[in-house]
């Protein structure tokens, strides 16, 4: 693969001096402003425009763990949830269309066939899937070698179709019932922390709940051992389909040079497996929303970012990636309309 | 005046229940979902489209104490930065037309006349002006009663020209150096607080310009003394013309049930002054942003109101209520378009 190379240094200094040339109090736009300097240095220019063509990205997957007992929803409405987001009646889908995110959704390991589709839509919705469900990762690895290459591959291949078509700013969102249970334990191996540490209740397990996920969890660590130290191994053991193409997808989009709003924990998770494979693509990640998972928290630290958002959303999808769209939005708005302080002859 | 009455108990309860009949996991949603059923109690309706005319009011005015060391700025800035306004040029120009409100501002109080304006400009800006410069109120009231009178006039009456022409959210915004002194004396007589809990650093005063501020906001609230028990007589004594307008108008916003997203200090002392004078207009405020002013967080926590963002934001002109706008398009959306689970067939 190519290396990750840094956002513009040119850009980003030429952007901190038109914010401190605004004609607004010094330090006035708060996080605004260093988020206006981030997103110019990636867009390598300066006034950057606002992104006008977000796009949205979600990775479906079914998890051989959710049979066993780590999730409050039962597998089924993975298939069912990824019917919605087609039909666009999904949280996230009201969320896209009022700010303007387009959004595609792609199966990489549902564990059904989408036989009841129209030939067309089914088709691209599996042109990349990998399999039917990974594997559950408390008994065996989620993919075999092949498949988590496949999978980083498609994730790469669709990140750079909507970059070919311009998109300006991409986001992973995310639909798998038991996905944070895999996510979870993503995070573990890559900030050696145990399970206990690492693990939340996800869309609302109960106590025995997440003491059964908590111990899939740490069987799942127990299991794989000194292999997470490798960053691919480690997807491909305690990974699944759609993570490793998430992963992909993001790796791309840093080597590619395209800013990228970060989601929940499940987005999250692989931006830190990302980054291990390739350490410096967080220097084009942004955090859109603070997930109620402890994960996802653990991983923003080690990765050094602050979410803007934090609403309490717990609904997956991409939705704190997309609610947080318009905070870019506003931040490069800012750095390119105010007016300067030299152009009012002060 | 008019009482305030509720917002409609049925929409809140017909929302909370549409709420919960969503396709998304209970809570999933999280301060969008509180958040949207405030929306839909306020309109009445159940959904609530969102806010298609969102307008902001800019209350500018001077203030005396500016003259005694409080700032950072001098009072020339506000007229200044009036013309900013005008001109489309402000912090809060460019938020605005990115997330489509509507700005208008208004002079209550700026120590100038705007003579170079043209006529029809000027006449628009001024033409509910109370005074030039409020007084200073560690010396003297910022106001007659006859002026407090007039300037809660014109703040209801521009709510109410603005409700008449569509508006279906109200934002208001400030303008004026050295407003957050007397709007931190708001806070403390509302609040029986001390000067040195409520005073913060503005737009950036240095040590012993935060000293300077605390003595003064104290030596106005000894001045005052239990005057400050009656709100229109706090706000006479310890406001502003720009001050009195904005109390103004949020109070005719909460009579006449349109609903609000309050800016930063300025617009939540006024807002704490508006439940004083009508106790309950609060349920008709959402607070937008966050401010590093300490007397707008506990204004906020007495009003039981917790701040959508928190991005540091300190740059007043109502820049925070703007930058929240698409928070609450994002809640009243999702209360709209997600597929309820009795559509899906399940």
């Amino acid at each position: 693969m190519p290396y990750v190379s840094a956002p513009s240094d040119l850009a980003r200094d030429h952007a901190a001096r038109r914010l401190a040339a605004l004609a607004t109090p010094p330090g006035a736009l708060g996080r605004l402003g260093e988020l206006a300097v981030w997103h110019a240095a990636c867009r390598g220019r300066v006034p950057a425009d606002p992104p006008s063509r977000p796009r949205l990205v979600i990775f479906a997957g079914d998890h051989g763990v959710a049979a066993h007992g780590v999730s409050a929803f039962p597998p089924a409405i993975t298939g069912a949830m990824v019917r919605t987001f087609l039909a666009g009646r999904a949280g996230v889908s009201a969320l896209a269309a009022a700010h303007g995110v387009g959004v595609r959704v792609l199966d990489l390991g549902v564990d059904e066939d989408f036989d009841d589709l129209d030939a067309d839509v089914r088709a691209a919705l599996t042109r990349h899937k990998v399999r039917r469900g990974s594997g559950a990762i408390h008994l065996e690895d989620a993919l075999t070698p092949a498949e988590v290459r496949a999978a980083l591959d498609a994730g790469a291949a669709v990140a750079r179709e909507e970059m070919a078509e311009g998109a300006d700013l991409l986001l992973s969102g995310d639909m798998g019932i038991g996905n944070t249970t895999p996510a979870a334990a993503l995070v573990a191996a890559g900030l050696g922390l145990p399970a206990a540490e690492v693990v939340g209740r996800g869309t609302g397990v109960d106590d025995a709940g997440l003491a059964r996920k908590t111990e899939v969890v740490q069987a799942a660590l127990d299991r794989v051992g000194t292999r997470a130290a490798d960053p691919i191994e480690t997807l491909q053991a305690l990974g699944s389909a759609d993570l490793a193409a998430a992963t992909g997808y993001l790796l791309a989009a840093a080597q590619d040079g395209v800013p990228v709003l970060l989601d929940g924990l499940m987005s999250v998770a692989c931006a830190l497996t990302a980054d291990r494979i390739e350490p410096g693509a967080t220097a084009w990640f942004a955090a859109g929303h603070r997930s109620t998972e402890p994960a996802q928290s653990l991983a923003l630290a080690k990765l050094g970012l602050e979410p803007l958002l934090d609403l309490g959303l717990r609904l997956g999808e991409g939705s704190g990636a997309v609610a947080a769209v318009p905070v870019l939005r506003s931040a490069a708005v800012l750095l390119r309309d105010v007016a300067l302080l030299s152009d009012l002859g002060a």
